[in-house]
């Protein structure tokens, strides 16, 4: 019963890609000589890849409360966006200094600092221009869902994860500061993405079906970077398409500081469960349960 | 009869310099332990200088056309944060390499290479939470604002522009992709601050007093750069805050490779009075038309 269920997950994570895929292309600019360079980093690192998970929880969250995926579409690829410039910039050498992402050369090493440092200014610029440009969401559900966006990218957002993140480079972080700089620095987005989903549905904030909504994707996020950290520990490098052992070197904290791998696990399933728990009396559940363990499961 | 209004706008500038720090003040983030040196490193940049021309269009443009400066001002700040934003990424070493701005230590300089990168990505951010939270506009005229600022901030815009001023920098420009070039990477701002004057005031794009708008910023925005490639060879280092004679040294083309000094002076003059043209008909012009000529004028 699960397996099916995973299987019908797995196919429309797939599908998903696909027409998210699309999307993003469309929403990329359009050829001009002057400016190609600036236009292929971008596309090298937007285009091509991935499973599109924010994506696919935008639209998984719209599809759940009975919205058209064809409004919610766009704030996926602005999500998207976001996502990609996070990490242009992150593999910067004034940042984590990372040569290779998702299994091929990083984005300055192709296009150099300078170009890189640009095409990451450019996309978190055009995420905006494709929230605010959304053909199929009136006025004010783009503006809803620009201010979303800012504040889930921004320096109260992913962004202030970074900052704590680079301070606590060189020192153990507190279990209440690493939970914050995860709830920040990757948390953000997820609970973006679900309430975007929900934005494009129909449900303004404050509703039971935001707030279920919140809970859902905060919980998967604390989640995602529990077993982020247990794979980054235990994994292999083919399989997870980065240098492994990182966090290690750069002493970092992470989750394995204050779990061995089972603990890190039970805590990741008892999240896991509680995200379950917050939307499990929706209609149209099931998608995103079956989303929750199959993150929980992941092994890459 | 022009030294009056000089000094009336001057006084004016004066002003509005000041009741945007004001606002700029109250759009950053409040104070967090774990975020403080984010913060500081966004006001350090953001907050405690300049004549804020860019804001001073917008709200000047929403006066001109009979609006309330209440619903130009968040716009006018959202502006600023993306000059502001701008300024610290092209001073990052990887960029111009620029030590000093304004007179003080680049940002970089102040809290490290990390940091002024993320500080930069949080402004850029910050400027689209600030136009789309705009408290004195409805939400369809904030997602219009953020079109237009996301436009002319973007690949296609001011990030543009600055991908042909790298790629130029080591050949000469012919004068179609110099003044492109400067369209875009100065200009598109200018542009933008009119347009959002406008929008405020509740002219919509496509009215004739939005392209008459958009006449007078593209010609004194070309005005503006003509001047300070002239300021920047003839200045001096004291007056402009800023190292002189950088643009030669890097051998940039500027308009001075185009123009003799009196050959720029009048081709900005030009400009100068083809922005004063196409807004001359308003009841309400004044301000403006002393704005072109004080741009034109400036020694700084």
């Amino acid at each position: 019963m699960m397996e099916e269920k995973m299987t019908a997950l797995r196919e429309k994570i797939s599908a998903n890609a696909e027409v998210t895929e699309a999307a993003l292309r469309e929403a990329c600019p359009v050829a001009d000589e002057d400016l190609q360079s600036l236009f292929d980093a971008e596309t090298y690192s937007l285009l091509g890849g991935g499973k599109r998970i924010r994506p696919f929880l935008v639209n998984a969250f719209c599809e759940a409360l009975g919205g058209d995926t064809r409004v919610s579409m766009p704030f996926a690829c602005a999500l998207e966006m976001i996502h990609t410039y996070s990490l242009i910039h992150d593999d910067l050498p004034c940042m984590d200094d990372d040569d290779m992402r998702r299994g091929k050369p990083s984005n300055h090493k192709v296009f150099g600092y300078a170009t890189a440092l640009l095409a990451g200014d450019a996309l978190l610029t055009r995420a905006f221009l494709t929230a605010s440009s959304n053909p199929y969401a009136d006025r004010g559900i783009r503006s809803d869902a620009v201010r979303l966006i800012a504040e889930a990218a921004g320096d109260c957002g992913m962004i202030g994860g970074q900052i704590i993140d680079l301070a606590g480079e060189n020192e153990t972080l507190a279990f209440d500061k690493l939970l914050r700089l995860h709830t920040l620095k990757t948390g953000a987005l997820i609970r973006c993405a679900a309430r975007l989903g929900c934005l494009a549905a129909g449900y303004a904030e404050g509703t039971a079906e935001t707030e279920a909504a919140t809970v859902y994707a905060e919980k998967i996020g604390l989640a995602f970077q529990v077993i982020d950290d247990i794979l980054d520990a235990v994994g292999s490098e083919e399989e997870l398409g980065k240098s492994v052992g990182g966090d290690a070197d750069h002493h970092k904290t992470t989750f394995l500081t204050y779990f061995d791998v089972e603990g890190a696990r039970k805590y990741a399933e008892e999240l896991t469960a509680d995200a379950i728990r917050s939307i499990a009396s929706w209609e149209r559940s099931e998608t995103l349960e079956t989303l929750a363990i199959y993150l929980l499961e992941r092994t890459y």
